[in-house]
């Protein structure tokens, strides 16, 4: 069984709804949206990420025979619930925000509509997929609006992401969202995301001589040389660097930057700047890594440190001060009749739903949520991406979206390019909305 | 590629470094250290785990003629390192703490013994593994010291969970650590692990009817009655769910519980257990879930809130209050001779280590971290586990591993059972360790 494709990956609730789905004789359509209720306090707005996961999901979805073998020795589920497994593949239709858009707390960023034990049996995977890729996607767009042009961004996460299928989609993610790359191999081979790299302190270590190393790894990887300077003394390390660069250049090999990950970066970059300059190495540029995210990020570049590059790894990948959000997949509609549920705290809105997003000036200035087929000023956000089980388009490339994104970020209004965000950006209901939502509550009262 | 056996989910610095030492003609032995540097400020203690996994992943090591394929094309890599990849399998040795044991910072969790170009090649996945079950292990525990026995914890938190691994192996990882099983099917089939699950809130909402829908679901799921009396409001919920029990006892069909997802759960569950207990249903237990991690669990019990089980969801998965680690894998030896770093506030202790660990009154009272073949007074922690490539012992079943995780929690000294944990456990480091120390600083330098 592969982790990433079985739908054994799901929460046994999913089956034993099923299971009680199917002996009620419940199929009838249902509708679920995937929304977040309320934003991280460091979050003004999230990036809509994760739907080609879901694609991917949804075309894939089957119980191989394997998967149905184990369920039926556990004793827990009916002949019929196992042969309705066998045969499923997912009918639904879908409607999403395209990958990239810019969006807030109560927006929903997908609409799956399906017979009620289909589209509930795919719950834990959607949110799953949905829930890590916007965090990643979100928090790397903040990573770009600290950087702000002046530096170029990589993920250095993987080591520290959480498993795998993490740091493979945290690398696409905040390509997504701004980065140029990522250090992560296996992106490259599935996503085409431009690779960076450098070296170890390990490898410093092994050789003895910095200087030395440096030199044989430019020789070795001669269209990649970055070289570390930190591991003794990074003054000592930076002066090494000099001597193996004007070395390497006479072997017409170019030494792109160094990389600074430990000490009071303001300050050695500046020295390390000034020795390079001194040596006529403007060429070669600075690249910091080591505790880095947005905060750093902004912080260094605003006092005028020379970085020109930042690897964000660990604070990226596990997105580490807002690591999970607050998001829900939750029935809206089921046999044609809308549905909400009134827990304390955590009620939900009836009913399909559209966003319309307003602009002023070329700025964003407001998002209303309404039901769908409403009409309202501004732009429809949702589309449908899905019917009957078939996609309507092809996988949008990655470098689409991450031209979406480039130009949604340009539209933001000022508030929100902060870092710190107040006041939150406004999402209204509509008045049509809250009409549904009071009929709902009387009829299920 | 499967991304989670392709070697190609590597840092591409783990590559070019693999061409640099191929090119210097350095494939001497190295030793690399997995430690953490210091504790997150919520930790006393980490629990190591992520041992079985990278088992499997050494065994499994080989890079396919995709992988091979896919690196050939990028133009970056000599025909030399594409040879020396396609014939690569793990030949090294391990040496390693026992998973599920109790751990601090500064310990090594394992030492790595290979050619160096291998040694450093597993880097990025040994600490992605590594560093993700020990952060869950060590959160899971503290889970189970808050609920002290007084009630059984499931791990709800696939959903949020960072992609599928990451939530595959926290079932996993707080199972070990005194978690009575999960919600994820595929920790079921994977590792045996108990399964454990109830109903959602659309389950209700689709059916209309509380009592009705609880019924209906009791009947198609005979075995595994637990009923969600939260999604309109909970007394009214509870109502149903007494008049429900009360049915299902007389067609012989137990409930086993009610859950509660929201609201004022000190108040709710005492006012739901007097109107369970009024209804002669004294053995149907109240789960909670919602929220929950170390602190809520230890408030609720401690104010004698009537909980017989908590699912622990979202914060259990992603570590929510410490998501990382100051984790590294470090060379420690290369060709015979202890390596260190000296880079600013990340400098490293040399030469390959063990840990010795001193117990008081059955209680572990210090641990002295000194370099391998000392001998010093107490019970010696690392073991080699793996032998030229092959691994010395059969993989612990792990449920041996819940009870070592179970007996050494039993014997940490009264500070660190706490949530808050002060002073520190202490680590020292022996007089040889210090001795090597200075001898390689003076080498190195």
């Amino acid at each position: 069984m592969n982790a990433l494709t079985t739908p054994l990956l799901t929460d046994l609730y999913q089956l034993t709804m099923a299971e009680a789905y199917l002996y009620a004789g419940m199929e009838e359509s249902a509708a679920f949206e995937f929304y977040v209720r309320d934003l991280p306090v460091n979050r003004g707005f999230l990036i809509a990420s994760g739907l080609e996961s879901v694609r991917r999901f949804l075309e894939n979805l089957h119980f191989s025979s394997q998967d149905v073998a184990y369920l039926a020795q556990t004793g827990r589920f009916s002949k019929k619930l196992l042969d309705y497994l066998s045969r499923l593949r997912f009918t639904g239709d879908l409607y999403a925000l395209p990958e990239g858009t810019v969006c807030f707390a109560n927006e929903p960023l997908i609409r799956l509509v399906a017979p009620i034990p289909l589209a509930q049996l795919v719950e834990t995977r959607l949110i799953n997929l949905l829930h890590f890729e916007t965090i990643i996607s979100s928090k790397a767009a903040r990573c770009s609006l600290a950087a702000d042009g002046r530096a170029t961004l990589v993920d250095f996460g993987l080591r520290r992401a959480h498993g795998a299928e993490a740091g493979l989609l945290a690398a696409r993610s905040s390509y997504m969202a701004g980065f140029s790359g990522s250090a992560t191999v296996l992106a490259g081979a599935l996503y085409g995301i431009p690779l960076f790299g450098t070296m170890a302190h390990s490898y410093i270590e092994a050789f003895g001589g910095e200087q030395e190393a440096f030199v044989s790894y430019a020789r070795a990887n001669r269209n990649n040389v970055t070289l570390l300077i930190d591991t003794y003394d990074t003054l000592q390390g930076a002066g090494h660097a000099v001597k193996a660069a004007r070395q390497l250049a006479q072997e017409g090999i170019r030494t792109h930057a160094v990389r600074l990950d430990s000490g009071d970066i303001p300050t050695l970059s500046r020295q390390v700047r000034n020795l390079l300059d001194q040596n006529d190495l403007r060429e070669v540029g600075i690249f910091v890594s080591g505790n880095i995210d947005e905060y750093a990020i902004r912080k260094l570049l605003d006092e005028g440190a020379p970085v020109n590059g930042f690897g964000v790894g660990t604070k990226l990948d596990t997105s580490e001060d807002a690591p999970y959000l607050e998001c829900a997949y939750k029935l809206v509609e089921y046999a044609g009749k809308p549905r909400m549920k009134t827990s304390q705290g955590k009620a939900t809105w009836p009913g399909c739903k559209q966003i319309f997003r307003r602009s002023e000036n070329g700025l964003m200035s407001g998002d209303t949520v309404t039901v769908s087929g409403d009409r309202l000023e501004g732009r429809p956000l949702m589309e449908k991406v899905m019917d009957n089980g078939r996609w309507l388009s092809n996988s949008p490339d990655l470098k689409e979206i991450a031209l979406r994104v480039k130009d949604q970020m340009a539209t933001l209004p000022e508030h929100l390019r902060r870092l710190e965000t107040v006041p939150a950006y406004a999402v209204a209901f509509s008045s049509a909305l809250q009409k549904l939502r009071s009929e709902t509550l009387r009829s299920q009262g």
